[in-house]
């Protein structure tokens, strides 16, 4: 299958998570994973489930507007770079932001996130 | 040393070097090496250099706003994301980017770049 397509099937499955259903993301890390939130930085499936669970707004819609795809090196990783934009629910304006992705394939055939580093774009 | 040192120092050393002597930039990269710059793709060290050598403005300045660093894999990989702006020669106004950077040891015990994702970030 096509990596671009890979990546765009896994971004766009995980920003429909993160704003359908948000505590599931912890299934697309594992223990090894690493999460940069800003300046918050935390490693493992618990801290990170526990750091996406508790970010201060309840309902947001990602868009994206840009994602680019690259092999890493290690067997079938990815690297995925999104820009794009976030509206949370009552607020006017939109945010925008970056995030790059490192995804490992799993046994199952699927992906995990190793590496997940996310910055909004200050204007 | 620390990592986020380490992963400064790459940086602050990869803008210097576009800045003064672009030239030079190919020094950074091996025949791996992959480049996304906006919608473009390329690889190897011959490819990347001619991108950067063509790139339509002659000087301009960057200034870094935040570096994240995280472990990637293969042993002493490091992912690099920068957030900044980009100051052209007889422009105006600066221009907001991010770009990521996946650093690999090298045997002289320095890094190279197997990945570097450039987008600008459109207000």
């Amino acid at each position: 299958m096509d990596p671009d397509a890979v990546a765009r099937a896994f971004v766009e499955h995980y920003y429909c998570t993160f704003d359908t259903n948000r505590a599931a993301l912890g299934g697309l890390y594992q223990d090894n994973s690493m999460l940069s939130f800003e300046v918050a930085k935390m490693q493992s499936t618990a801290a990170i489930s526990e750091k996406l669970a508790g970010l201060p707004f309840q309902q947001c819609e990602h868009n994206i507007s840009t994602i680019d795809c690259q092999p890493s090196g290690p067997v079938g990783g990815m690297l995925v770079f999104v820009s794009g934009s976030l509206q949370l629910s009552g607020e006017q304006h939109t945010l925008k932001f970056s995030q790059m992705f490192h995804l490992i394939p799993t046994a199952q055939g699927s992906f995990y996130m190793l590496n997940d580093i996310f910055r909004l774009n200050y204007a």
